[in-house]
């Protein structure tokens, strides 16, 4: 007897729960950050650890993994996978919240072999990371459409247009970031040329035309950290994002663009960012995301 | 440091998750029932265990209680909540789902003081009243726009139109039902002649204006059953149920109600039905219906 | 064997559908006039009379009639009821609209006791209207926010805002017409001494405190139409509509209202205009109002 | 005199309706199937028929037929149709509702040379073939993101993913099951070798990358019924389905998929199913399926 | 010629639109505030400016004023009114947001008899509020669910539950608030004490059943600066709002409440808050903030 | 400091803000048309200038222009800009609106290089070309799904299916129309034969799988207006549209279309018609058309 996909107590996939401050090891742990004041358009980015663990019931994963009709194989037979819930996050406070999020990456990072962080805003990307600076030589790939390098906008250092900029200051095992699908009228210029000057890969949408060219401009044989912004993927695909931006990814592409980073690399752990669900009614945004998640395991764990 | 609203796993105002085939006890025990396909209009009741419960989480209950304004002093300090999660259910097999539920019922009776029923459509009553086939004369309070008493409807004996007609006839200590709220164009002049030939009280939404009439008319020193049948609310109040019938009955009315029975009489357990999230965009649906189980707690454990 | 709401072709009420060049006689007929080119704010009263017949499916009458709990009898058995589809509208020629509207009118008339307009924005009332010039001292009862009596305004003088005035300069035999429910930030004063000049009786929301007041100034013994703009409700309990008013009128008033001019006078047709169900997702002012309509049936054959 | 679309009482493209149980013949034939009990996820495929019926009307056949652009040609000039309402359908007891579709489609089929059944969710195409049992050699070309070969899933064997199983079962001229556009994580191993026991044939949407292989294995010369599951589509156009499967097929591979088999093949009628309208606030889902539908009449009929 | 509601460029109902750095006075001045990141529930008040404003076009008010049918004046007859826009914000700096918006508030206030704030969350009151220090005697008359009196709340001092216990820390003018409507389940006793503590009035729900005692309790002769926290009224009424309460204030026992403030006292300033319009779909709440607002303002100026 | 996209008074762009009849100069002017009643389905395009001016926040020109990742260069630096706010139109009566958009086109021509309407519906483009009639040789390019060419349809010939129609019986300075995008099901035969009549050059979406041979049919040398109805674009890339079609063009395409009709010939203005906000409640449709606006004018000023 299972439970059909509106039925049962959510957790991501049903895996079970765990408490962040026990004992936990699993192969993957999840783990929500409901943090979106650092957004500067349409809020909502809060809501998207709990719509996509609601999501994420239909992919339930069962003990024998998932039958995949064009391999004829079984995928993630035996997969230990637990979910450590949302960060307890303080109203208002960001820098209380950001030494929360570290805090708690840590804690998930120590027990997991791949951890997966549910945001919140593209911000959550740099408190996260800073859990990560023990990692020899990261490598970090990103599918966005923005370049979240920007130094200071409105007034604050700390939006979700700065992340990558804050975490090549304060990490200096930050070797180098991949970033792929920018597009869109206003791009940055000090961000542009501080990132290049970082010797940083900028691959436009435009580039993806040629898509084995940029599967060839990916990193080979690091640790790599992925980093999902859902912008990157085009809004009649996944509408639900704060700051759409036309002529986007399909899912396709961006899927293979994920399975070619984490067959060249080892994975160190990825987050999901800038989902805002109550911009898509329908909710198919989320079920999308949910099985992206998964689909993304089972190229790591294979 | 305790959640926000939006943030944290789920369960009912954040009670501790148990499974109902191991041992527990507790003061209150929650148990969704995902189950509509019964209703005969618009479907979404399935729903409804997980936004009663998601809306929920904004009334966690600290452990000193809640501070009443009114009163100065703190209600349901102490009190013990599980939250059973929901029943599993079968696609399509509504004698199967009926005897589930009917056994998940009794299985949370047997562990708590106070069961609660999130449903689901409203023919969830009769396999949980079935439960309650071992109660000492048996009263049933229901709040309800309408009499689901009906025999036969749509060529079933089992819609949401019936459940209290099929309790009538297997729990031979069932003694009354008190219905409070009817109204609408149309009744089923049969169900009603039952009914009445039951000795059932029969009171319609034009009769709550003198309210303390109803409250005269409510049984006294009984063990008593509360299905509230979110319908019996004005739409404007409660837009998200299937059947909405104009000109219901407002919060505060029906709350006088639910406290004015706990007070004459001895609990045994209450249901939520008809719930239809999705036809409440705004979810403050969700919202008042979390408070309304809540509210009913303070004055059952009080 | 019976349809579900859901189920089924649709017709008002599931009455059977007539062509109106066609030879016909019944109680009550229904034409629907999808026409809202001519209303300021926000548009979809086009799509009322299609909203209004869909929700009128649950409102099938039986053969029998339907069973009034209430009063233990049954209601409008053996009516006729006929459903004449929507006149055949021009795009964006006002004029033509109105003769077409004027004539369908004719024809729905003289083939039934007891028309039923289903609008459209408030401005076909005037055309629809001129099919009654041959009704002996023609009063109108208008249910409403807005006093609708306007000379010109946003330079037309067609608008939803001036159907009474061009009714009162064109109809020789339309002597009266009480306003009730008008409330407002904004009104016309012209239209008011222009009202008032007539002799008409201007009722605003704050006298209905006093119903039986309001009540004792109904026309008696009159033919009269009845006009119910559906903004005169509350926009709590009927937010479907382009231009709402806050503070109006809860449905027991607007039906014991309509109760009282029936009962005091001789019906010779009705509307229902400025239903916008797009504006409410739930569909439950859409099912208010096929309700509204049946009851007020209840009233006219009784 | 025509109306607009959102003007006068609806049948499926204003063509005229029939009762089932009358004596009739015409080219075409639509039925509704308002069943949506068996699906294990997102309701409201009930609503399917009626809104399909609605946005059909855009697509009102005019007497001479449509003019198409590309050929210069008139499509559908004088073809027959018939819109034969819903069936009526009892509450809740399956087995009794798959009889009366299964007779309704008899009578259908009877009458017409190309029947059009409306879901409902896919679990209503077992009965409907039902009344195919007649045809001989019958092929079914299936265009469904999931494969719908289930035994038995959540304790039944009746729901939306294993209507094909129960057909083989049950038809013995069933020859053949073509299906196209399969994708997801989640396959049933056991339904998938039984289908390839059977020699059915599987076609990923990974295959569709190659589309001249695909139509290569499509059937020919044979007595082909087209199911066409609404989520073989990208969810990005259309978003109103049950269970959305990303990275789906476009419009335009559909309905050249649809052409080919029409153009191989004797047609013997078709269903669509699975679409949730209450998904697609827009309205666009439906206007997509009602053009699908006709323009799938203009490759049977030419 | 003027502008039908959906026409035009907007300002707060049409009123010239002015820089606050500029020189200018006027009786009436209008300042958004898009601030929302210190609530912690349902974001969206940052839309709230605008949506006012555009829902304000319908009460653009004609040099001669409003026509008031009830007394048979006119109203507000040459006000003077600007809208100065909205401050401009930092992203996530909520002490520079302070600041500005205090500066801000200062610039406005002094250039207008009657300053009107559109929010932005409720915790935006407490740095509008420090304009006002130079205001002798400075009371306050709340209307609001919530008494918004907590000292630290989720690790901040500063969140919309605070904005009156750091006024009172702050303005030693500050003498007095008198907050009505209170009500729900969860209240923080220590914020109820200190503000009994301090002599403030705290008006339930529950007591406005007698309105007159109610209104016998508001500040007489003072200078009085309103705040009007939009979850006063009931979720019914106006659904657009983070965290709304059941069992609420409806439209015209707020408007009586206002009105009595304003004839007894002399009146600072006021502002809105915790709109939410995206919880609001048929835009109905904006459109009663708006008319809120003209009509208190007939009140001021009258 | 600048406005986040959510803040701040709304202008296209954040342009400041002139009125018609003032003496005015500039690079590029926007001029809204919220006129909807000429068409003949869904309504809403009457919302269309305001939404699209209020998504056009989030580009908001500096002065130093764009900078553009892929050229590296800086795009519209110094570009002067005005909006011109909406016609005042009147209600219902349509020849009065005609002259009327004539008239303010014409204004707006005369100050401005590049103007640009915002519609409305397609019968607005008529009005609008009349202001037109003094350029030599005007050629126009329309994106469409529609040819919009209909003599006489739904008994008027001010439909928006027939402004070329009427521009070319007016203007004897329109030479060619050239229409890109066409499909659909119901083409009007006669339109086709006089738009070929007139050597129009009529493209099908179908030829676009070849769009260099597109481009190679595009005017070269001329003095072109682009008008762009919304619905040339793939309904899943903007749902928001009264009449969408399936299978149309994505963004990139209509986008280089647009690039090389510019470069090709000298630019006289633009419209873009027929979005109905509404209909897309994500908004996203209308950051779409803000961004398209804005990027077409990095064309035309480069």
């Amino acid at each position: 007897m299972t439970h059909l996909p509106f039925s049962g107590l959510i957790s991501f996939a049903r895996a079970p729960t765990i408490d962040l401050s026990s004992d936990f090891s699993s192969d993957v742990g999840v783990l929500g950050i409901p943090f979106d004041i650092a957004l500067g358009f349409r809020p909502g980015a809060r809501f998207a650890p709990r719509a996509i663990r609601e999501a994420s019931l239909r992919y339930a994963l069962p003990p024998e993994g998932f039958y995949d009709l064009r391999s004829g194989k079984r995928k993630l037979a035996g997969l230990q996978m637990v979910d450590a819930g949302d960060v307890i996050l303080p109203s208002l406070e960001p820098e209380l919240a950001r030494d929360r999020i570290t805090e708690a990456a840590k804690q998930l990072k120590s027990g997991v072999k791949f951890p997966v962080f549910l945001g919140g805003d593209h911000s959550v990307s740099y408190p996260i990371l800073r859990a990560f600076s023990d990692v020899e030589d990261l490598h970090i790939v990103q599918l966005d459409a923005h370049l979240d390098f920007t130094d200071i906008r409105n007034d604050t250092r700390f939006s979700n247009s700065s992340p990558f900029r804050r975490a090549c200051e304060d990490l200096p095992n930050l070797r180098h970031v991949t970033t792929i699908g920018l597009r869109g009228l206003r791009f940055d210029e000090e961000a542009v040329q501080a990132a290049r000057g970082k010797g940083h890969t900028l691959i436009g949408m435009w580039d993806c035309e040629d898509l084995q060219a940029v599967i060839g401009q990916l990193p080979v044989g690091q640790n790599v950290y992925l980093t999902f912004d859902v912008d990157v993927l085009d809004p009649a695909v996944l509408p639900a994002t704060s700051s759409p931006e036309v002529d986007g990814m399909d899912y396709r592409t961006a899927m293979t663009l994920i399975r070619e980073t984490v067959r060249r690399n080892h994975m160190v752990g990825m987050d999901v960012v800038e989902m805002t669900p109550n911009l898509d009614a329908s909710g198919n945004s989320n079920l999308l995301i949910a099985r992206l998640i998964m689909e993304t395991l089972t190229e790591v764990f294979s």
